[in-house]
């Protein structure tokens, strides 16, 4: 392990941590809050820590995926640290475990909360919830590096492959540093669209910010206690349709940008993610349609429940907790199935499930025509053997972890689907579950010790698991 | 598709059927019971169709892995159809969809139930209920395959593939057919061994044979509503030494038999088998210690119900519904790892996850050092390449099969806990699940559609899914 680099990446992530907070802070002035203190006082010691690290240029350049990886591990576990202190410090959670569970379902834009009432919290608290979602999504790291010089060899493409989601990195423009500031660009350009839409639909410029924030990063931290029931149609709309974009891969959108629409449209994961999208809406009204006044109504509620679960962002408007089986069964599925890869999303992945069903029918391909060869391909190229490898790997890994994980927190006794959905919801980034942890509760009810593990299964969830994993390996910590 | 060898096949095996139905036969002799007439009436209609379909020896002796699955596949639907006719002509099962789930329970060794009474059954019923459990463990070809000549090249160890369960099959004898003799002459003297053991506890008769053939077959149909809850402690033991035993990979007997005790007892899978065992035993014993009576009561409960789990038996002494959230868990967990490779166990496998778990392990490592090349091992052999594909692919397919199976039966509007454990309980062939189909419960509450996406599900666990899979594409049915 090369610990100098590592700890300078770790030191410029604190730096702009700083940064960051700043937001809350001027929330804080104009909305003068006391409380506004306790990010200007964590602001300032993540600047001298983060000097403190920066303060020797490494001198060896060597940079494995190893380093990527316990790099980005590291950083996230330091930035949801240093995060959670404002909340401490502010008063407002007690507990430090709380708080950290709070930070990092922010910053690995989960949205599980384990606050009662979110609507007594100070604006600059509410502000940094939901801002923690905006910088989590697209990656501290993506950010870092668009403005990071490379260190050493392999560096940034190291970083961005541990940092983004999806089986496969693939880089729009040349180099890892201009591919790191387009997807920025559209990042940033899309939040503000939703920012004016929303503006237009008479929404508080604050409620705009905090909800847009939470849909780019698909979060789902809300500032009200029933999340987005209270809101107008028009407003519930703006957000289905905003959560659903950002759920896209957003190769997508550069070559829209590009210009290329055939190639865009033609994106196998982004036809079958808004495939799965309409054919669940569309399945989910028909068997709600008796529990809301009208049809209309029963869409809008489908539409926006099955858009914030399969992104992963977690808004809610209503209860789906007291809908049928069959649709809870399906919300539930798509909790799993998540968005895109290379989106802000979270889940398996929706090109992940493409590839293993593409795997299982060659499987019985090749027992009709064992002499047969056939290669996988994936919008109209032969798929690397090493992506359908580490997507099996990742499935194991995960199915691995997922089951630990309901081991681990059924000493807390309650009943198995809300333990089952607590895990699901934070391995997956989503949020709410069902039962005790339905869209309406919230992760307060569980021990210090199961929220520990929700904790690491909302990091495990956000890096894919392989980066926080590493991290129990003995053989990571030797010196070279 | 080489029909004329599936047909030839399939002719066999009906033989074999009818020759098995002999036992609820005398049974019904001896217990002067009018329904054994209707095992002898399908008897005959099974030979004559049996005739029917061997009349012409089939010219083309072309055997790939398509017809071994195809052959399975269709011999075991046709052995549960026709196994299912003499439940109907005895008139104690009316719904046909019923008696169909109740003989592939039967036969796939699964041991769920649509009869909420099982003591007003006849006992050549019962007989026959126990002793399909028997015939399906250790497999119906397997048994023709132990008399029956090569048909064309390669068919012997292609059925053996195709229903034996385990990533990979291994030959013990130099011959297909000898192994096959090996393994139920072992399966037979086991048997016999645990029959005489539960006679000398006092048990009559008829219910240590029927007792005896539900462990063997690693089933679970008992001739009483309450399990094995009321006989003796004795008896409760000599089951669990039992079920544990049936659990076993067969190598390691065959081994044992060969005087090979130092590589029987280094079997990793085998060990891991044992250990799981012993883990989960010690851990819930002292969870539900305070639930009865003294310590020695909740260890032989503990016991019980966990190797009747692991080894997908299905068999109870005690309610488990009731325990602990964490002990109801870990049984959970327990029904998706099953048995050994090579048992009459059903779930996933022991062997499949000690491979996944290698899988990983050397994933961190190639993380870690790039450029290193490492092998699989297992028993210290290098893992094949093809078995560890196989492996991965079977999860995907295991993974995509369950959830698409709880989606469907999702429709009957039962609770989350009832749909999901009927699935993994039937999917794994174990028997009870939690909740609604818990152990004092049964499957009647479900739909007859419902019914029959379980009754795939149990034949899919049972023939490690592909075969039943294959039938459903196209390509398969294609004439040479």
């Amino acid at each position: 392990m090369n610990y100098a680099i590592v700890k300078s990446i770790i030191g410029r992530v604190l730096h702009f941590e700083a940064a960051f907070m700043m937001l809350p802070c001027v929330t804080a002035v104009i909305y003068k809050e006391e409380s506004g203190w306790s990010f200007f006082f964590t602001a300032l010691v993540c600047v001298l820590l983060g000097s403190l690290l920066t303060r020797k240029a490494p001198k060896n350049s060597v940079f494995y995926v190893k380093e990527g990886f316990v790099s980005v591990a590291l950083s996230w576990i330091v930035l949801s640290i240093m995060g959670s202190i404002p909340f401490l410090v502010g008063g407002v959670i007690t507990n430090p475990i709380d708080a950290l569970f709070e930070t990092v379902s922010g910053f690995t834009t989960t949205g599980a909360s384990i606050l009662t009432d979110v609507e007594i919290l100070p604006k600059c608290m509410l502000m940094w919830r939901s801002f923690t979602h905006w910088i989590g999504g697209m990656g501290v790291l993506v950010f870092l590096l668009s403005f990071m010089h490379a260190h050493g060899s392999g560096s940034h493409m190291n970083l961005m492959k541990a940092e983004s989601p999806g089986p496969s990195v693939s880089k729009l423009k040349p180099t890892v540093q201009s591919t790191a500031k387009v997807l920025y660009m559209i990042y940033i350009f899309l939040t503000f669209l939703e920012i004016i839409l929303l503006l237009l639909g008479g929404m508080p410029l604050f409620d705009t910010l905090t909800t847009s924030f939470g849909t780019a990063g698909t979060g789902g931290f809300g500032i009200k206690n029933d999340s987005l029931g209270g809101y107008s149609p028009y407003i519930q709309v703006v957000v289905t349709v905003f959560m659903i974009l950002f759920g896209i891969n957003f190769s997508a959108f550069f070559l829209i940008l590009c210009k290329k629409f055939t190639q865009a449209f033609r994106m196998e994961e982004v036809r079958c993610y808004l495939g799965i999208i309409l054919a669940t809406t569309v399945f989910i009204t028909f068997n709600i349609r008796n529990l809301y006044g009208s049809f209309g109504e029963a869409l809008r509620h489908a539409a926006f429940q099955v858009g914030s679960i399969i992104t992963t962002t977690g808004y809610a408007t209503t209860d789906f907790n007291t809908w049928p089986e069959v649709s809870r069964t399906i919300l539930v599925l798509l909790m799993f199935v998540g968005a895109c890869a290379g989106s802000t999303g979270g889940g398996i992945k929706v090109s992940r499930f493409v590839i293993l069903i593409k795997t299982i029918k060659k499987e019985l391909h090749t027992l009709l025509h064992p002499r047969s060869v056939r290669k996988l391909k994936m919008d109209g190229h032969t798929l690397e053997h090493e992506v359908v490898r580490a997507t099996n790997v990742f499935l194991i890994a995960y199915v691995l972890v997922f089951a630990f994980s309901v081991f681990l927190i059924g000493f807390d006794n309650f009943d198995m689907i809300t333990n089952f959905t607590a895990v699901a919801s934070t391995l997956n980034n989503i949020g709410p579950g069902l039962e005790l942890v339905g869209p309406t509760q919230n992760f307060s009810i569980f021990s210090n010790g199961a929220k520990l593990v929700l904790t690491f299964d909302m990091l495990a969830g956000r890096l894919e698991l392989f980066p926080m994993l590493l991290l129990f390996v003995r053989d990571t910590w030797k010196r070279y």
